[in-house]
């Protein structure tokens, strides 16, 4: 993969999340990429679906299970703008993601690099490559003012 | 609460557990009580649905949070006949779920009382009330009859 590729998957989920501020929710997108092509997009919702497991990584791996008719997205990278919570990363390891690519650390819910580092568990039963950093600017701004205009 | 009701929700999971090994998904399964009454319900069925995120609990939890109309499940319990996962965990925190009932430990995949203990993380969001073991034995049996018949 070259950087102009990463770079232009991490800019995908990050207009992900610019619509979900643009909704009023955490501004967080994410997108599923399998053989180069985006088979699964989501953005964050819980509020307007009335549903708190409607995180972006969810969303986003449903709608590629569902391209894909399976449960298992072997072989797919996951591009989300924030690093996952427990149960978005524990859905990755269910979906048996090969790759996950994060833009922003969280270190108040991120469950990756911080808080029970999933994916580090002797009891976790698929672990991704992790790869934290591109787009991490852009993805941090738009959090950060997302959150400043609601205090 | 008295035994009789506690018994009486984790047969009711217990059910779900069975009908998901009917359809030859792991028998595991889940309700959410508001105020006595059972408002979600949900079975294991990550195979038949394309979902990996399809776990009981998520289920019950995504029934229960149309039901009340709200992402948030404030004063609900969840009876569910497995110790939830990471991502399970990770949801019932995310919907502020107030008491976690689980039949049968699972040493393996359980982040509860095993592997990362999610709510015993500092940076866990919200903590229920965790109540282990009513209903365990039957809960057990049919897990156990469930991966006998496939080895």
């Amino acid at each position: 993969m070259t950087l102009q590729t990463a770079r232009h998957h991490a800019a995908l989920a990050l207009d992900l999340a610019r619509k979900a501020a643009s909704l009023g929710e955490v501004p967080v997108g994410a997108i599923v990429v399998h053989k180069g092509k985006v088979i699964g997009r989501g953005h964050n919702q819980p509020r307007a679906l009335h549903d708190p497991t409607a995180h972006a990584e969810i969303m986003a791996i449903r709608e590629a299970c569902a391209a894909l008719g399976s449960d298992r997205l072997t072989g797919c990278e996951l591009w989300v703008t924030l690093e996952p919570c427990a149960m978005c990363a524990g859905a990755i390891a269910h979906a048996r993601i090969a790759r996950l690519h994060y833009a922003a650390g969280d270190p108040k819910g991120g469950a990756v690099e911080h808080g029970p580092r999933l994916f580090h568990q002797p009891t976790v039963l698929h672990k991704p490559e992790v790869y934290a950093g591109v787009g991490e600017a852009d993805a941090a701004a738009l959090l950060k003012a997302f959150f400043a205009e609601r205090r």
